[in-house]
């Protein structure tokens, strides 16, 4: 192997493969990138078993071949150095970098000791606006379980047809789904469940993109996401996601228009005066009064009022949430005013952006 | 106690004194803040027993009084709150405070319960420029010893005559030394060692303070930080400072002028290649080539080796340090240039920046 490569776009393919490379003392192998000199690029790939990301380095290619090293190592190194032509040469066991002045021997391990990434058919294919799923996956993500005690909703949920793509997560305190549509789709009716560590290296992955398409490919058990030169493989969780549409409720007895800043505000002046363990905020809905009551209150610490003039329909009614999903929640909302939907102290609470069509946010209430 | 003031001075003076109010469960008083409202001020103050902080926000007085409260809460609270009046009233064990739409009560502990802040005679006084004295303590207050094993040198030395203030820190691996001009002092020759953690306040308390003067006080065992309102006392070290100008080398037999910004870049490229726990850096000068050799290897992962082309005068010379004390100490060097002198591979490598008087660097050497 003996390839030259500029450091900007080494860099570039190195930061995005090299982070799901894990510390594994058993395996160590899959400490390491596998670097792989075909053609006209170098190939870095890396994998954690669970998921294996693949990108394509454009270089000069002197002599094919392939090794691999300690990603971190060799991406920590590669990023110190100057914006420069690189030389990559394989001697022995022994991986060589020139660079300018600079002049590194990276010992490492045969590629054919690492493990193969699974391939996918490239079928059923959807393509989506990168800044589309972008902000979705954000809005959404964090409210899938972070225990794996229901495997089932340890994910994200993707639910597919000709039109558009649906996400959802829950952690079942709380659930978010936002709805955006697809530029192309020949699916009818497909869906499928991604562990949220694959959202999260997805996250990571299209945090630098923008302005770009990209394809989502699945079959029964693994998922393919393909965006310019990178390609990120990631299995699947078995199971059936939970039929949650019975349970955001069709209707309210309440209706509230609100600031989100606002709301958010008197919510976080609020958590500092909860219980602890248990973060329960009341809201009191007073329609005759156009206001909303937003308390806390701790034996040892004292209490908080904050009283909101806002928009306001229905009935008197009253509910009592956690803190945290609340501000969970508005921090997650992009618009000036907010609806929520109340109908009693124990049905879920809706969450919708005024000017918005297609993100829903519900939080189960603490029931008193 | 009843007073009005606005959110920004409150909020201001609450940021200031409330890092300081420890989370001790033996004395829960230490948790608070003593609130003494007094003619036209309203005192907050704090302490750690170690140290203590007062700080006076202007505000209409209407009944004066003591109270305190967990410092943390309040703080945290007043910082949500809209930049408005506040009104603040005791009622009996309640603090109530009102801030438009928000009402809270606090609940607290009696003023009598609060210890005392020793008083200092405002008698051996310094004065400097916060602009003089913040960037020295940044620059030296890194080397003192972070363990109190050796409690002489886990401080800060002010040393300090009618011209001069001298700021020195070491752990006794490396040293740092920066003198400063003094405004005003009628002191022939004092000194006295700073607690680290009091170091660390005022450097907290000084990061948003400029184009201001600061005076100092001192007696033999505390010393008194006084910035506009600000009032920081701090009891200081007892114990004899090593007179460490007699391990800072006079000669050297090789000396190397050195783009700063290279040198440290050619170290922490050699610092993934080091051994772990040992952290050595070879540093090979060769005045016959006009040039140093950086060099780290490691049996497991390779080795790393950078030329640098620098200015250099006298002898062919090897040295080895630890790389983070030569990162720490290439970070704090503001100069674009930087002369190296090195007189053997067992003397302290000394650091200068060029066109920098007064600010000194210097590292033991790993003997090999």
């Amino acid at each position: 192997m003996k390839l030259t490569c500029t450091q900007e776009n080494l860099n570039f393919g190195l930061n995005v493969v090299s982070h799901i490379a894990s510390r594994s003392t058993n395996l160590p192998i899959l400490n390491n990138v596998l670097l792989k000199a075909e053609k006209t690029e170098l190939k870095l790939i890396t994998t954690n078993l669970e998921m294996g990301v693949k990108l394509g380095v454009r270089g000069k290619i002197d002599k094919e071949g392939a090794f691999t090293v300690q990603a971190k190592l060799l991406s920590d190194y590669v990023n110190l150095l100057p914006k420069e032509n690189i030389n990559l040469e394989l001697e022995e066991n022994n991986l060589n970098i020139k660079c300018l002045n600079y002049q590194t021997q990276i010992k490492g391990l045969e590629a054919t000791e690492f493990p193969l990434l699974p391939e996918i058919e490239k079928k059923n294919k959807i393509t989506l606006k990168v800044d589309d799923l972008k902000p979705a996956l954000n809005r959404v993500a964090f409210c899938a379980a972070l225990d794996e005690s229901r495997p089932e909703i340890s994910g994200v949920l993707f639910k597919i047809n000709e039109k558009q793509l649906v996400i959802t997560a829950t952690d079942s305190y709380r659930l978010a789904e936002k709805k955006i549509e697809v530029l192309e789709s020949k699916i009818n009716n497909g869906q499928f469940i991604i562990p949220l560590k694959t959202i999260q290296e997805l996250q990571r992955i299209l945090f630098s993109q923008q302005e770009k398409n990209l394809n989502i490919y699945f079959n029964d058990n693994q998922a393919l996401f393909e965006i310019d030169n990178i390609e990120l493989i990631s299995r699947l969780i078995e199971g059936q996601y939970p039929d949650y549409q019975q349970i955001i409720p069709q209707n309210y007895k309440t209706k509230v228009k609100i600031k989100t800043s606002e709301f958010l505000q008197a919510v976080k002046t609020a958590s500092l005066f909860c219980k602890p363990g248990i973060n329960d905020v009341k809201i009191t809905l007073l329609p005759s009064k156009n206001e909303i009551v937003v308390i806390a209150s701790n034996a040892n610490l004292g209490e908080n009022i904050t009283n909101l003039s806002v928009e306001i329909e229905g009935e008197e009614n009253e509910i009592v949430f956690n803190y945290r999903f609340l501000i969970d929640g508005l921090n997650n909302v992009n618009q000036e005013y907010l609806n929520v939907e109340i109908t009693n102290s124990s049905t879920p609470g809706v969450f919708r952006p005024v000017e918005e069509e297609g993100y829903l946010y519900i939080i189960m209430p603490i029931r008193q």
